[in-house]
């Protein structure tokens, strides 16, 4: 079929158009005054965490591999420029024949990250990188601040599972890429059915209200549900009053009953209440599951409470209070001519304010104290100093223009889950407090 | 082409499943209890305007259309299900037909909206109508957020022009649904491609620090790019010093230079002294634009300094503060059997907690008073009081399934600033405060 046919954003034939018209006018200049084909380093950081965070989580690399192997220009997004009369014909001509050739190297997904890593960096000529600075930073921006919200709320649920359950609250494909950001950040399932077609994570669902008003009971609308759905099914208790539920709910599926779910009022105390009424009615085995504009601390406050499983929408999907990263798309070095060997020199922005940054090329290490617990995220642009040769974070994802770092959503999740349990303890709390590690820059 | 081609989250091939799992197995479970062809009526609204806020603004209504247009489920799609085994095969041969058939009414989009405002009514069977609630919830909540914020700035810059930069601080797609709510609330251009060739919005653009650092001398930068942009070009001025970019890019461009972007340091300062200092230079008409993590009280804070033009990123495409709206969407009636003149019910969750809302389907209009300015919502489920017929907001959008509201996007916004401009003044006082209409429920 043709994306065209959606009628959604989404009629954009590649991941060129996800670029600042800029890059594109940039590119020109560069090609009319020589400079275009600099050897030139872009390096991706973040100068501060967001208030209070302990650790920042990378998500989103591996859809930004996939983004930059579908980053051409054909003729349909050729036609655009050319109609705007954004671009002269020397550039549309250029852009004709454009992929990517260079190479990427960064932290891979699932890492977790501080002020100052170098968390991506794209070494091609000036042309070929700047052309990827909006698309690489809007992947890595959002896919991370759900991935890090995820962290923070898996911490806190400890071993029980995590489903997300966001879709309605943001965009309808930021949706699907928070579902896979939050599974790397721990979450166990999702109810998005787009995720579970696109990144194959295992989906559920329960009920809504709307479905016990439809019947003209509750007992109704329970028994509907069952017979469809067998007795392990979640059947929803908050419609009208929770203990008639509870009760109407284990005459229906009998003590077998999967699960209940509470989505309003006092969860602490409501969950103390069904836990008591499920053990009485002999359901000892039925789950509760507890949903209503968790976050981590709400989940942090239910860890007493006889819950089994947390559903998480609106402040997985929105970082808990930070939507975004504040990562940038920096030129650190460039040649002084386009000759294939001439030395890199380091560049950065000098003007006065906040927004001054290290130039140079930049290695980055995490340095393990004699237990073997990070104590320094080491950020450095000379040689790498031997003793920290074996815990360099950067690898190689795209050589030449070609992605050679794909794998399975799981190898992120798991390399999150190691990376943030080499973190000292008090990476995990909750309260606001600095980054658990320093950066040091050597 | 193929969707799947793109790597992305956009390989669904259609809106079908930007959707809960739940709305599916509740299908299945009211198609066995003969309950599936029930007419309901579902509402969307919200309990509440994010705090402080006074007004909010209808936004996606022309992307939900779009949606439910394209809500089919194709081969590719029933296959993931079956596979899944997520449904039965009768629900499975239900949805290879499905269409939705019944009807959609709203707020048109750019219209303000309150508390309980019934910003969209779908009805049609139980079936047909509780597929939507996901899809829906997605577009209106995520862009009637970025529309508000949109809507603050717009009121906060007054006749100064406003560029969306936000691309790079939010999911790719998300960030082409933002620059159209972004437009809608009042914005004027975007530096987004993908918004421009989808949505036909102006793109603009300036340059990087990374251009100037890329040439030998910030110099042979601005030379390069007013050689292929002209003397009309828009020159950063602040990589290195200020005041000597200014004189450079003036001696470079000449006194016709275009415009100075100034993306960094106390910009009232800066933007007062380069204004001075451009008009020292014979640079009258050039403008100042600035950029900076700017949001509506930034924007605010600079209506006295020489600034021409702002350009929004983070805080625009993450709604400044508010990332999401909480809209809900409710069974608010339905049918006691599927017969087809069997009488609408009103519904509602009756369960403590916060959750509980009004049933019955609704109407809206807003009362003027004797000056013409907005002085109530009205919201009623009986018949429309007389002095109030000429007032009503909801206007149909989809009937028996076909689009019948299709607009030009210039119509939004056109509809959006006399929305606003009918609200009492208060409205548009960006300190925090309570809705600026009561909404009355009759």
């Amino acid at each position: 079929m043709n994306t065209a046919d959606l009628g959604l954003p989404v009629a954009v034939p590649s991941t060129a158009l996800f670029t600042d018209q800029y890059e594109l006018t940039m590119l020109q200049a560069a090609l009319r005054s020589g400079t275009a084909d600099r050897r030139s380093v872009f390096e991706v950081f973040t100068r501060r965490l967001p208030e209070g965070r302990r650790y920042g989580v990378v998500a989103g690399t591996g859809r930004v591999l996939d983004a930059v192997e579908n980053f051409h220009f054909d003729e349909t997004i050729l036609g655009f420029l050319r109609e705007r009369s954004i671009l002269d014909g020397p550039t549309l001509d250029w852009l004709a024949d454009f992929r990517f050739r260079g190479d990427i190297w960064g932290y891979p997904e699932g890492e977790v990250y501080f002020p100052g890593s170098p968390i991506m960096r794209v070494e091609g000529t000036f042309a070929e990188a700047v052309l990827l600075e909006t698309v690489i930073l809007s992947i890595l921006n959002h896919d991370s601040a759900v991935a890090a919200a995820a962290s923070r709320m898996s911490v806190a649920a400890g071993e029980r599972p995590l489903m997300e359950m966001g879709a309605r609250r943001t965009h309808e494909l930021a949706a699907v890429a928070a579902s896979r950001a939050a599974y790397v950040g721990g979450f166990h399932t999702t109810s998005d059915l787009a995720a579970g077609f696109r990144y194959n994570i295992p989906t559920v669902g329960t009920s809504a209200h709307a479905f016990t008003l439809l019947h003209d009971t509750e007992r109704d609308a329970f028994t509907a549900q069952v017979q469809t759905l067998g007795s392990g099914t979640t059947l929803l208790v908050d419609t009208f009053d929770v203990t008639e539920a509870v009760r109407t709910a284990v005459e229906v599926a009998g003590p077998n009953l999967g699960a209940v779910r509470i989505d309003s009022g006092d969860l602490l105390l409501i969950a103390h209440r069904v836990r008591q009424q499920l053990d009485e009615l002999g359901a000892t085995k039925t789950r509760i599951v507890v949903t209503s504009d968790l976050d981590e601390y709400a989940i942090a406050s239910l860890a007493a409470a006889p819950v089994d499983a947390y559903g998480v929408g609106t402040q997985l999907v929105t970082g808990s209070g930070h939507p975004t990263c504040s990562m940038v798309y920096k030129l650190v070095a460039r040649a002084d001519s386009d000759a294939p060997d001439a030395p890199l020199r380091p560049v950065a922005k000098k003007s006065m304010g906040a927004k001054t940054s290290a130039g140079g090329r930049k290695w980055a290490a995490r340095r393990p104290d004699e237990h073997g617990v990070a104590e320094a995220e080491v950020v450095g642009t000379g040689p790498v100093p031997p003793e920290l040769t074996d815990h360099q974070l950067q690898v190689p994802l795209v050589r030449g223009g070609t992605v050679v770092a794909r794998e399975p959503l799981d190898a992120a999740r798991d390399r999150h889950f190691a990376a943030r349990g080499g973190l000292p303890l008090s990476a995990t709390q909750l309260s606001r407090g600095e980054p658990v590690l320093p950066t040091e820059f050597v």
